[in-house]
């Protein structure tokens, strides 16, 4: 199945948009899983046990596993394996906004896609898309390319003015046009910005859109699903980590996030009475 | 000591601009070493031990040790310290063109430049400048930000012409004027556009770059010397992968392309008889 396909079937099956976002940063893990041989493992269990019944992806940050060596990566692929084990149904995304050059870059993909198994991978677009083109004929899988990030100064490149519109426009305009001919691409559209992330949607049609910075980060939730949800009432991976991972009740955090975004939801794609 | 100062110290002694780009990719090993138990850095020790000499620096393409999971992370960070330990005074670069979100970057730096040891990464712009602060803020080590890449379809995003130029060129007006506070910041100038490095070291003033495209890319030695070298007769980091590591006998290789590089340098810095 499709990584596309395989969201929206999960996202009608357990009513949620909900991505968890597995940052799990081994200095911020609480003190009954750090002692533990495998405590991004252990930690990483628990919260998949906890969160599954309301999410519908998750995404791992490669970062905070790199950061830990070679054990980081081997918890990585041991948490991913025991997701795709006992949650088979839910989207994983690779966050690792790689792109390099081609033979690079199908390193990469080989490792990301084959190697550990991941539906999705975030990418950068600087490059251009033949540095991508190893990532984009996996059909099967989905590319997610940044588009408008959550970051405080994301505006400093992002939004350079060019004559049509701003580099993140752009972006998206290539991606929508050019890049997606396997229909395989997502666009990171932030949270943080739901004004872009309008004209994102406008320009995207029913792509799906990957929406960090909810939380922590400041977005707001009735202002995402406002800006971003597709014809289909889909069309959005909202995630949240810290927030959720890091909460005193993980379960409750997520079950909270994915209601407040199908109370969002519901007021506008239900029929007023 | 300061990046910058080790990389300028070895050129000097070693009388060599080269760096060798150990794109150790296990499915192209040689079959004297694909048999080893750790065939990558047994193939990274013979490779060290015969170009060094001719090596002012090594880069390591961080794709091709992830490809190879855990295994390969470990054989990264061994191949890195057997470098470290025969070869102090040459700089080490990750290739791993990594750009994120603040508390994403500090786990990746924390990654590359505490756990591994690096002395130089490469970074990419499209997040702005507060994604790059936490490695930016490492003065010791150097942050290579990609301005102007070696792969056929670089123009694609980075010669997006805005009014004060194209993309590429602004990236290098940001990071000399704005991002570079800390003295520790070079841009990749890929050979393979050896007009636009020209223009590049105009808007650099001395500052370090680092080419690709030399070799299996089609870069010419004699264009990159004429538009990067800086006033100082150095700036740049000429990097060779596949040409070196995977030629019948690495060590002319790396001795060839460091002659090369000299006689071209020779020919524009020592005074005409």
């Amino acid at each position: 199945m499709k990584a596309l396909d395989k969201y929206n079937a999960r996202v009608d099956a357990a009513g949620s948009l909900l991505c968890v976002g597995l940052d799990s940063d081994i200095g911020m893990i609480p003190a009954a899983f750090s002692a533990d041989e495998w405590p991004q493992l252990a930690f990483n269990r628990a919260i998949i046990d906890a969160s599954a019944p309301y999410a519908s992806a998750y995404k791992f940050n490669m970062a905070f596993y790199e950061a830990n060596g070679a054990s980081g990566w081997r918890q990585l692929a041991a948490s991913l394996e025991y997701l795709r084990q006992s949650q088979p149904d839910i989207l994983t995304i690779c966050d690792a906004k790689r792109g390099d050059i081609g033979n690079t870059s199908a390193a990469y993909a080989r490792s990301i896609f084959d190697e550990l198994g991941f539906d999705a991978v975030t990418l950068n677009p600087y490059l251009g898309r033949d540095a991508l083109q190893p990532f984009l004929e996996y059909e099967g899988k989905a590319c997610i390319i940044l588009c408008r990030t959550s970051n405080p100064g994301s505006a400093e490149i992002q939004n350079l003015r060019l004559p049509q519109g701003p580099l993140w426009q752009v972006v998206a305009e290539m991606v929508v046009e050019e890049w997606n001919e396997n229909g395989n691409c997502m666009l990171v559209a932030a949270a943080t910005n739901p004004e872009d992330m309008t004209r994102i949607r406008a320009i995207a049609g029913d792509m799906t859109l990957l929406v960090p910075g909810i939380g922590a980060q400041g977005g707001d939730v009735d202002a995402v699903i406002r800006a971003g949800l597709n014809s289909a009432g889909r069309g959005l991976i909202i995630n949240s980590s810290r927030g959720i991972i890091f909460a005193d009740d993980p379960a409750t955090a997520a079950a909270s996030l994915r209601d407040a975004i199908n109370a969002c939801r519901d007021d506008l794609t239900l029929p007023s009475a």
